[in-house]
């Protein structure tokens, strides 16, 4: 049985979006699973109006407090025991959930990982991931999108085996591709960092690593996991994401309905993944969008759902401990 | 009279690109102005066939030798005085010609700048500038694409003057908007890298500094002028560049031919734009994509041709020396 916590609080459109995307979740989640609405008990009964999935596939945890989206990640963190975020990661920590999502402070939920739950043992630096659509169908993951905007070369190996590891047991990927982001193909091209970090992946047994995917290869299906410094990872993720504004404010998608299979381009919207999962701490945590939808709300839950389900967290743990 | 010489025997599919390319630009170019294809006279002639456009706007100069895409870029610069590239070059040195252009070996272009025609005395790190489409329309510019992938803050803040200098003198836009691609819009946010050249871009009076960028607003026409180091900058244009690969390949334009106005989607196309200007060396210097079309020499020609107008060297030039 899995239960979701979900900070019913957090995000721009809070609670409208998270109460609403939690009911179209908790719909979808196969039975026995449970989405725990974590926040301001009146705040979101007053959402819900009355209304509950079948099964009782919907519960409340309350939580008196709320972290802003413009306060300080760690004073909040450490000043608000009872905010929906602590609360949330206390719920994660005793084991009474397999996954907390919020689209809250992005900032307080890493602190909140890093503190409650805590990096796992031989993890120099979790990652935050994000997925690039790959024209084939599917995503690669992509990290890290702007937890480590400046890295060592060790912690982008390190990033290419968690993220194998999670396109393995979450986008069940075989033997996913590695690949380093990098302005050329060959071997000594880029940075110091890159060039070290290029040795350090094609030793690494854990790694099937591909070499270097240049700016125009991200999307080709070239590619699984692809590795870079959290910098190059947001500027790239937030690029793709705001290609897909771009289309639909043009009515792309609209205009061509039916005529073209554009589900490659629709994989560029932010909605269709929902949220970025912490990679490396230990618990399921993701965060989501300030600006979540009910739909991305949605489906970071079910994101949520199959990253408790594949266990992700322990996989990990167990690599580590192997190596 | 502006005289553009052209590297008839650089890019994947020269001569018949960059003479056919040629031909194109000839007859766009006002009256007086003329393009010297530099290259093996009878392959030169062998493409033209005896067309020549009309007033005499295309002449040859021979250059026996040639460098190939894979040679290395210093090596095959200096041990080949007579390749088209050296020769080019020479002719810029001195003052035949206003502008070159080569789609060929990118290092060689680069080296030869450097070698023959040197930096402009200031210039840390003369920077290749690529384009980015405005959604308004026209481009912005954005410095470094690939010459430094690792460079210093203060190199980052010559970047954005000029950066400026060439969007104000080339692109016509009277007080560019100068910004630094960051993963958030907070001053402290970033690197170390950006959080000094923050700072160093907001003292510089030279510079109308906007503040950072992100990876959604590069195209929201907040910026005419977008600094980053080459790396980044390199990742950002290939990304953009296939973006246009994508939506062609998905026949997007022409579904919406003449239903939705995607002139600003075109301008993703590198076709568009031509070439990527070497900034801050002393004279007009362009490189091509290796995989340059006619209509992709042309347009670099033309944009060879407005540098070569506006003196943008000597500009850039004179406001370092007043420094």
């Amino acid at each position: 049985m899995i239960k979701i916590a979900l900070d019913a609080m957090g995000g721009d459109f809070a609670p409208e979006a998270t109460v609403e995307g939690a009911l179209l979740a908790a719909d979808e989640l196969p039975s026995g699973s449970e989405v725990v609405l974590v926040g301001q008990q009146s705040v979101i009964e007053n959402q819900l109006g009355g209304r509950q999935p079948s099964a009782g596939k919907l519960s409340i945890c309350h939580a008196p407090d709320v972290i802003r989206m413009s306060e300080h990640p760690t004073k909040a963190f450490t000043q608000k025991p009872e905010s929906s975020i602590a609360v949330g990661f206390g719920l994660l920590r005793r084991g009474d959930v397999q996954a907390f999502c919020s689209a809250g402070n992005t900032g307080a939920m890493h602190v909140g990982a890093i503190f409650s739950i805590r990096a796992i043992e031989g993890i120099i630096r979790p990652a935050i991931a994000g997925f690039a659509p790959k024209i084939t169908g599917g995503h690669a993951v992509i990290l890290d999108v702007g937890a480590n905007a400046e890295v060592k070369p060790d912690v982008l190996a390190q990033f290419g085996h968690i993220g194998s590891l999670y396109a393995r047991h979450v986008l069940n990927i075989e033997r996913p591709r590695v690949a380093l982001v990098n302005l050329g193909e060959e071997e000594e091209k880029g940075t110091l960092l890159t060039q070290a970090a290029y040795q350090l992946l094609k030793l690494n047994r854990h790694v099937n690593f591909v070499g270097n995917v240049e700016g125009r290869d991200l999307f080709r299906d070239k590619v699984d996991v692809i590795v870079c410094d959290g910098f190059t990872g947001n500027v790239i993720l937030k690029l793709a994401e705001d290609f897909y504004d771009l289309l639909e404010e043009h009515h792309i998608f609209e205009q061509l309905e039916g005529k073209v299979d554009l589900d490659f381009f629709r994989n560029f919207n932010y909605e269709a993944v929902g949220g970025s999962p912490i990679i490396g701490v230990n618990g399921n945590v993701l965060i989501g969008h300030g600006v979540s939808s009910a739909m991305a709300i949605k489906n970071m839950c079910l994101q949520a759902a199959r990253m408790a389900e594949a266990q992700i967290h322990l996989k990990i743990k167990k690599a580590l401990s192997e190596d």
